[in-house]
């Protein structure tokens, strides 16, 4: 018999590298115990709604009503919606050609770019194109459509930091390009080191790869971190020199959990910055209704904003979807204070954001309690990146165990915890140092017991593995 | 100075290539020429709800409940929605993993995916398991999620209809494989002649192309013809006797305008043959809630079924919207006999069937009134794909004009009239041999206007153009 005309040997040799990065063993384990009936503790993927965040009120509001705009018309309406929510709703389907089920532009819906940009322009203090605002079904789609456009073989490469969203890695080795790693550095709160950069830059070139463009996760992804203005100036200059496109994945700007130090645009920088660089680097920004404190994770709209024209290109395909950016008009465009639903809004905002906060510092100081785990405060996004400091003979365990070592510790947290965290590995670490990515959503009244319980098995983890002969016991 | 980090020149060429084939000049001059403020008559995409169709009622209402399912514990939500809306919503909401906020499983919410099966079941006569259903965020990302897994490089082929639409040609471009092209056959109504397929492969291979998979579009796009029994049949004995993952895309089985020749299901086709063959041959098929009558088209979830697991490599990145999932579970499972809203929905779905099937009417039988004009009747889908026979002179004059002749045709058509059409070399052709393509769309009362209008300009540039020495003048 002939073997299959698609099986695992004839699948594209690309698309089977993607799959290894993306589903873990983690992943798959934590679902078969889930099905053995063991209680799951997800916080692998940050999915506030599935673990009781509740949806804002108001922009669902709007959206039910354009959804269903025969409301509109029915006298009772107002008995199930302020008026303030039937006023927008009236304004978003005046901005459609047919209501949510129609086709938009390509581009997105002209009237939600320009609110779009008038959000920018507020935040940035510098005017922002509607022109340049291109809205896509979520950000994996965009991120993919200009890499895709960049990426025209191996020998095209993109810097990338380590750790980093998977999504990078997966989305370069689909299209055939090389991934260019630079090192986040965890001692200076996974701050960024131009020198770093340039060594980079510098040995790809000798295995003969063009770097051409460089992504920044801020605030951080798996690694939670602000990056500073003075970061942010030091990469753009690099940018500048090297003639790449910065790619400035923003998606979590509205989830800050300091004051200390505030989320900063890559475009307020550049901005500032000025001179002829601001008009000549290439800078496309990526913002989502998806992330945040929202949390609406079916509405995966993204804003890309650049300086620069290549985006036209990029859009053809684009086509997203009407009920999402309608979404987003009301994240760029809230209630204003003296709106009937001003109040509700800010109050049910604040609730989630403080209480995230409360959770990001809960997070931290119980790893910080734990043996050998070091963990940095998460300033920002939705994550919690611990190192974990294996003892040689967990290693050893783990490799006689055919495991990577955060791996095998991961998977002994789960099994004895039932809280599924992703390895480090996953998301890349420098060599010989072990970590592990959490949520900080877990339900806030549910955290100390999370935490406890984790303690419980690490401490217990490192008694068990820890050379008694003094190894690391100082 | 340094040219800028990602130009025109330094584009990925195979993302070049996709765009050329999407961004037609009649799409651009009809958005000029509405800027100048001329009406344009868009019939070039189908965009039922622009073109002012109503939302099927008892649809919206559900999502718009799920949506804001604080309503459902309001004590007037039975004054704005029927008790079936609502006890749908709750279903729904139920089968969520925290309502519309949350990510589902990436293959599609589980209690979904079962309604699916079930409603394939009842269509095929024969069992579907939902294991093998998978719901992703429209009809390009599933197909493209399926080829790009299938093609390695440029000697993968794909037989893909000619005329077909773009949506294959530009995804096969973008992965680097080739397109390897089957002929409709224009006089028998559109259907294809399997000996025609094997010449298509043996060049191919003569070429050192594989050819590893086929698409058929059934109901056709741009074509509208639907496949008889007969043909699928062979269609099936081909793949199974060359190998071929087969790719039936029937995006618009609901919408059929006569009553001759019904839609039948490839899997049904496949299932009814019986024997090892049912069992081998690979089969993805794809069907949408954003196609058909429904016409929501910021709802683009596809169901794939698939008689092999190969889908089980191809789903981890998917993670299809959840209100456009429920859309689906609605289609497959709309009210029933003795539900509230079950009068309602029928009475609405009729009236879009029945206006759809004497506009298909109004149209062909308009295109064969004109000069010159031959035109299949559309049996199924939502498109009119009349053949243009244009005089020697009309051609020259188009060369002249450095014009494609049919985009020549579809330009001055567009000037004159404001229809905006797609000239039929955009979906590819036999050589020599002139199309256009309309969306049947237009309102019904505006059909009879239109196709007057269309043919005085026809007509007249049939009389321009034609040689009065007796070129085709019978």
């Amino acid at each position: 018999m002939s073997p299959k005309a698609l099986d695992y040997e004839s699948l594209n040799e690309n698309v089977k590298k993607v799959q290894y990065a993306v589903r873990g063993e983690l992943y798959l384990r934590a679902s078969e115990l889930q099905k053995e009936g063991k209680k799951i503790i997800f916080t692998n993927v940050g999915n506030p709604h599935a673990l009781g965040q509740k949806p804002l009120t108001f922009p669902r509001q709007v959206v039910a009503l354009c959804q269903a705009p025969f409301l509109l018309d029915d006298p009772n309406v107002g008995l199930l919606f302020p008026a303030d929510a039937i006023a927008r709703a009236k304004h978003y389907l005046s901005l459609t050609s047919g209501g949510l089920g129609a086709y938009s532009d390509s581009r997105g819906l002209p009237g939600v770019r320009k609110e779009v940009a008038d959000f920018i322009g507020r935040r940035d203090g510098y005017p922002s194109d509607p022109e340049l605002i291109f809205l896509t079904d979520g950000a994996s789609k965009g991120v993919m459509q200009i890499l895709n456009a960049i990426i025209r073989g191996e020998g095209d490469g993109v810097l990338v930091p380590v750790p980093q969203y998977p999504l990078y890695s997966a989305a370069i080795a689909l299209f055939g390009g090389s991934l260019v790693p630079y090192y986040l550095e965890e001692t200076a709160n996974w701050g960024l080191d131009v020198a770093d950069l340039r060594q980079s830059v510098a040995q790809a070139r000798r295995k003969g790869i063009t770097v051409r463009a460089m992504v920044i996760i801020n605030p951080g992804n798996p690694t939670g971190q602000c990056l500073s203005a003075a970061n942010l100036r030091e990469i753009l200059q690099f940018c500048y020199q090297e003639n790449l496109v910065l790619l400035g994945d923003e998606v979590y700007q509205q989830n800050i959990y300091q004051d200390e130090r505030p989320f900063i645009s890559v475009k307020k920088v550049l901005m500032d910055m000025g001179g002829p660089m601001s008009k000549e680097v290439q800078l496309v920004s990526f913002h989502s209704v998806s992330k945040g404190y929202w949390g609406e994770f079916h509405l995966r709209v993204l804003m890309l904003q650049t300086v620069d024209e290549i985006y036209k290109i990029a859009s053809i395909s684009l086509s997203p979807n009407v009920p999402a950016m309608i979404f987003l008009g009301l994240m760029v465009n809230p209630p204003k204070p003296g709106d009937i639903s001003y109040d509700q809004f800010v109050r049910e905002s604040k609730e989630i954001l403080e209480s995230l906060r409360r959770r990001a510092r809960i997070m931290t100081d119980g790893f910080n309690s734990c043996r050998n785990v070091v963990c940095n405060f998460t300033e920002g996004a939705m994550y919690s990146f611990p190192q974990i400091r294996l003892p040689p003979r967990a290693i050893e365990a783990a490799k006689k165990a055919g495991k990577v070592p955060d791996v095998f510790y991961c998977l002994k947290l789960l099994e004895a915890t039932g809280i599924s965290t992703v390895p480090g590995s996953g998301f890349g670490q420098k060599e010989g140092v072990f970590h592990l990515r959490t949520t900080i959503l877990p339900a806030e009244e549910d955290m100390p017991a999370i935490m406890a319980s984790f303690k419980k098995f690490n401490d217990e983890f490192m008694e068990q593995y820890e050379d008694h002969r003094g190894y690391s016991r100082m």
